[in-house]
């Protein structure tokens, strides 16, 4: 079993490596992290650099693929090119295609969630009916073989759902209890509903310029 | 504020990432990624290489440092060297000095958890008690100045829990927020009192033997 992380300048480091360390620890797992180039790739704050060592065209058919979300993945969904057209290829053979965050609109501009439903960041939901899907508020939606995430943290849950089914809940459970994923926030405020409505507004507001000055500063 | 992750070869990297992700949101934080030298350096599964760009010497005072666990990470405590040597000298000078999972044990290698009460990875936490500290099954343990976090992913708690300190209850709120931090792991299976015994007694045997794996295929 073939499962493939797919980076891309700007993703989320968080929600990449959390649905990584659950796969990693997946018996009979081969987790491969791709990106279009191989060399240098920074996450969304600049501050961690990966060195990637295989390319999308060298793994066109995992059996899972995952794709990140990042601050400005809304815009490269939407531009398009060779990440979308990989998601579009390799879904074709998948046991599952899958996103955290708002790698969600990565899978869309594919044609994946035409007609589906799915989950992406509260702040970007509203974009997803542009490819066709219903939004929800789940953290983890399954539909058919396309199962995608809430925001950034959400893909721990969703790789632990997927493990599930793939190995069985015990494998799972193991798993969950290697990482220690007893989760005890010292606040309720993780989703827009628990969150107070001021806070809301807030990292509405701060998310909505840090798109804006990440991609006036994109190279692309 | 400078927030110092302290990198080694063989790190797990949700055990970084994890804070790693909220305190990259704080505002006023100048979050550096450090390590012993320069260059490439692989995580515990050998599958994620990064690029240090900043050594531990040329960050000799952080506010805040980080060590994260790893599957090794025991006997690289006990070894001792250049990590060990940096937080025993910038703990003099920390706001907070802290851990995840088994980075637990370099904080005690370093003399920083004699007398103090502590958290580690449930399986490494026998471990605490030769450097000095009391082990307890807390999710994040604040002594003093000294907080840390539990297995892999507590990490989140943990960089949240100290946001709190740090900036407030609504700084620490909104950043949840953000990275929708509202988990719902499909099983309640993340801690050892909470997983079943047949579960539990099989990580304990795979995780002793990927460290004994892992120490035998180690270049130290």
């Amino acid at each position: 079993m073939q499962i493939a992380f797919a980076l891309y300048p700007g993703f989320t480091a968080l929600d990449a490596i959390g649905p990584y360390q659950v796969f990693t620890n997946l018996p009979g797992a081969e987790v491969v992290v791709v990106a279009e180039r191989r060399g240098r790739l920074d996450d969304d704050n600049d501050l961690l650099h990966f060195e990637v060592e295989h390319t999308l065209d060298e793994v066109p058919t995992p059996d899972v693929l995952i794709v990140p979300g990042g601050t400005i993945t809304r815009r490269i969904a939407e531009a398009g090119g060779p990440l979308v057209d990989w998601v579009r290829a390799a879904h074709e053979h998948t046991t599952w295609t899958t996103s955290v965050c708002t790698g969600a609109l990565v899978l869309g501009a594919a044609g994946v969630l035409d007609g589906k439903t799915a989950t992406t960041h509260w702040h970007a939901a509203e974009h997803l009916a542009r490819y066709g899907a219903t939004s929800t508020e789940q953290r983890v939606v399954v539909d058919g073989k396309v199962v995608t995430a809430a925001g950034v943290s959400a893909g721990i849950d969703l790789a632990l759902t997927l493990v599930g089914k793939l190995a069985g809940d015990e494998v799972a459970q193991a798993i969950q209890l290697g990482i220690e994923y007893d989760p005890q926030p010292p606040y309720d405020a993780g989703a827009p509903s628990k969150a107070p409505a001021a806070i809301r507004d807030l990292v509405d507001q701060v998310m909505t310029q840090a798109e804006a000055d990440m991609w006036a500063s994109s190279p692309a």
